[in-house]
């Protein structure tokens, strides 16, 4: 009702009109009986020193938090959020990562993709509706921003009398993230170097930004301070025989995680904001850009504290342990439990993992059946290259690359200079390469071409892992798509071959998600339905993957758009106001 | 002629205005018997690591370079800078010092002055000529980006055949600058903390881009190798019996400097590109911003090598002497002379700067006569403040703050909400504030409102210093103009009285500058012209104090300007596109 009365408010003159859309409104709200809510937020973006692992640091803050204010809405609310930055002389862009955006695909928050980014001492409001109950993201989508601190949660309730799959007496949210005590521009100008510059292993797991450094490792003393209260451990406190739901959030530049609950199962109930036919683990694989919900209950004894354990798999871990604790009320929260914490499995294991993955279906009660066919076959073959002697990512030889005018833009407005109008590749030669050798890729290239797709049709992409430039090595890449959910059809190890392998597909049940994880060696096949007119991009949500061409762009049904919102534009072929 | 047959081939269509202009060209041609050059550079700006003085850390290079290349050119000629911006996501712009702009004031290269700063991967040309002789400076000019290494000389030569009031055998360029290991980034946010983050005196003095920091001192040895030989010193060679001009340019963003090459005297014949009635010094005070020419002769033994010693006057030292050597041809360039570095005068020695710079007047057969009387004073305290807890420094208690929208933009285009139109304080209570003593300011407040001049007017402003916000200090500032040169007609120290100091002033030889020293509890006062279209920044010089509030802004006769050009648009009101 609020917004209503303040659309009253304001609108005097147009009487009729004005009429005419509070009766609309009123029925609206009737029929529906839902009360949608606008949230104005309004967030200044800035750096500041934070010692997040005890160690000192410039990090990127929202209204002084890192990880930012967690958000929390009801399914069909607006948010408003009006951003100044204040980053002195660095742009920025926030993404909704998991909001679809639809009808506002200029709200997604990608640099060069949907905006300009929002330059320093200017204010920008991202406009948007969450139409979807569940746990998303927020972060920076510019350079590597999201590795500076500026992330956090949005947690969208079910409306009021709805019913979720399962049942808990409260919930608790969990944030992850991997932090480096270089910064980022220390981190990307090494990435961008002719004399590659790797960022390495982080320096400590963060939960709910709160991780521990070993002090004596610094050096100088007055970097780092283990009595800093701001590097005291996350606490997560349950009352005995209560049940809780986990919302699990991973921010990870780079690392891939196990995180385990120590003495308690849990159970996966949501995954990427849709309904996940239970399954019970004791820890949990989670890739940066995946959320999950899990059911933990209280039913240990609750005269201690337990460990909550985070490692890394995937790469051999150089990072110890992250550590939070989970409280039994009324012990008190920083009493540290009496055992080790869990080390997790074998960071090798990739079959756990890919098990794991496997094992994570639609819930029978909320399946959305994919479409029984799809229109286009996208086969993107992942691959590590040298291009001019830069170490590269590259999706079918192709590195990407942004345009200085953002895709949306360009579009829209049909400046064709822009960007290359050769369309990216649809596939690569599956018959011929071999994905278990270092690849020489001689024709692997710079390049901003994209992929158009006609719009309402189905698309099934496959994504394949191949070999690095490192004999012996294939990593695991979190794939994250904007704009959209797919269907996850299939995991694979080995290469798919698509004259063998859409046979396997899963068309029952399949799991729809909007980040999903492609094994070393292994492939992935997605579904999805090119329904939301916008530019969206598709990428490895590894921070300095994508930072050097991990990552592709998909456009559709541009052409239904209105008018782009001024507030956009401003950089390379955006400019103006009477210039010449 | 390369110009004019460039043009030639370039426009073919309209052959009859080709042809008045070509033939009027070669008019202007035989008359001046000048041979104007267009000097086309393609400058790229990036961060990389660099260890200028043994000590790696971030800087700013210009095509690989800090300081970035020596641009020469001959009076009259054209400089065409195409700058990419390459920092991934900071923004930049660059100011050419000293460079009045006339008829480009949209090419001064201040951020949120003169144009939107320029966004990552974009393209932005400066273009702009070098109307006098002289020596001059370019640097970055937004948030603190001088301070990471974003600067260099332009030496603009006489025409040919035009004497000037001294000789030379060959000319050195002597670029100075002092030195931090924390990024700029760190000393920023620093600086806007409400736990103020003072950037301290600097780590080093650097001499061509070269200093020397003692590695012992580094604590972890990987970021510091005395060997490096990014860290030799710098050399400037000279033959015995010969003589030389050395162009002297400061860049510091905190230290005034005193410069002393061991055993030569130094004659200053210039000073920010204007002939000096020539003075001979044992040492140089140079402040940031300031350039001088001086004649050296290389008239002492030459079996051995000089010390060029650079030490830090005007604020306790706390940094060791910077050091170059002055070689002797055929003396191996890096055999250290057997003597000690010269420490310089006492830093505290305020007479001993002060009577220098009075000391600087007008060449007798270059003095341009200052106008007789003035048609308005302004009067300017310099005060440091606290403004709700942020220490700051004001101008007659407003500290400076940049409007998101340029100036140049939002007053030709008539955008009066950008910023306050209420014109800044032409005065303060010069009758009762007592400069002696630390004050509270109650009245100070964050400020972008400008001083609007009448255009073709003739203007003073006298430059007035206090007590800082601690006991018994005050300091030299040196305050830069934009877009023109002014005439310095006293220096006092104590309070300036418009009631009496008016008769001081030397307006029969004054010196021409664009950036000028006030000293400690002392005044400075200056006459100019309004007779440049644009708008100008006028502020201390000092990196950390611009960058919290020390400046002023002056517009005058903005409506003579044509279009402005859209590529200096994009940030704050100036976005556009079709946009709604």
């Amino acid at each position: 009702m609020r917004a209503i009365i303040s659309s009253y408010v304001a609108i005097e003159a147009h009487q009729i009109t004005l009429l005419l859309f509070f009766f609309s409104l009123c029925l609206l709200h009737s029929i529906n009986i839902v009360e949608a809510t606008v949230h104005h937020l309004k967030w200044e973006i800035k750096y500041e020193y934070r010692s997040p692992d005890c160690f000192k640091k410039l990090g990127i803050t929202i209204n002084g938090l890192s990880p930012g204010p967690t958000i929390t809405a009801t399914q069909g609310d607006t948010l408003v959020v009006q951003i100044t930055n204040s980053l002195i002389t660095e742009n920025t862009a926030i993404h909704w990562h998991g909001i679809r955006q639809r009808g506002t695909p200029w709200s997604d928050g990608s640099q060069g993709i949907t905006q300009c980014p929002i330059q320093p001492g200017e204010t920008f409001i991202y406009r948007f509706v969450v139409d979807r109950a569940g746990t998303y993201i927020y972060h920076a989508h510019y350079g590597m921003q999201r590795s500076a601190g500026l992330h956090g949660l949005i947690r969208v309730l079910v409306p009021e009398g709805t019913k979720e799959p399962y049942s808990y007496d409260e919930d608790r949210s969990i944030i992850l993230n991997d932090w480096w005590h270089k910064s980022t521009m220390e981190q990307s100008t090494g990435l961008l170097s002719l004399n590659f510059g790797w960022v390495g292993e982080p320096q400590s797991l963060l939960i709910n930004g709160r991780g521990r450094y070993n002090c004596s490792l610094a050096g100088t003393s007055d970097v780092c301070n283990m009595t800093n209260p701001e590097c005291s451990p996350s606490v997560l406190t349950m009352v005995s025989g209560k049940t809780y739901l986990f919302r699990i959030a991973s921010v990870t530049s780079l690392s891939a995680l196990n995180l385990e609950i120590e003495g308690h199962n849990m159970t996966i109930v949501e995954s990427d904001s849709h309904y996940v036919n239970p399954v019970t683990v004791k820890n949990l694989n989670i890739y940066s850009g995946e959320t999950y919900s899990v059911i933990v209950k209280a039913n240990q004894d609750p005269s201690r504290n337990y460990w909550i354990a985070l490692n890394v798999v995937s790469r051999k871990p150089a990072t110890p342990t992250g550590t939070a604790i989970l409280n039994y009320y009324p012990n008190h929260p920083l009493n540290p439990p009496p055992t080790s914490p869990p080390l997790g499995p074998l960071w090798n294991d990739t079959l756990y993992r890919f098990n794991q993955s496997k094992s994570i279906k639609s819930h029978p009660n909320y399946i959305e059946t994919p479409p029984r066919t799809s229109d286009r076959l996208i086969l993107l073959l992942n691959t590590q290259n040298k291009i001019n002697g830069y170490t590269r990512w590259s999706v079918n030889n192709v590195s990407f690359i942004f345009p200085t005018t953002p895709y949306l833009i360009a579009i829209k407005d049909k400046l064709r200079q822009v960007f290359s109008q050769t369309p990216a590749p649809d596939t690569y030669d599956y018959k011929n390469y071999d994905i278990y050798s270092v690849s020489e890729n001689p024709n692997a290239m710079l390049g901003d071409s994209i992929h158009r797709l006609e719009f309402n049709s189905t698309v099934d992409i496959i994504l394949q892992n191949a070999n690095t430039l490192s004999n012996n090595t294939s990593e695991t890449h979190p794939w994250h798509l904007h704009g959209h959910d797919f269907w996850v059809l299939g995991y694979g190890l080995g290469k798919f071959d698509p004259r063998f392998d859409l046979k396997s597909y899963n068309l029952v049940d399949p799991i729809q998600k909007n980040t999903v994880a492609v094994y070393p060696y292994g492939w992935t096949a997605l579904r999805l339905r090119s329904d939301n007119p916008g530019v969206w991009a598709f990428h490895c949500h590894l921070e300095a993957h994508f930072f050097i061409g991990m990552g592709i762009v998909l456009e559709e049904g541009v052409e239904k758009l209105g008018k782009l919102p001024k507030a956009i534009m401003g950089c390379g072929q955006s400019k103006s106001l009477g210039g010449s």
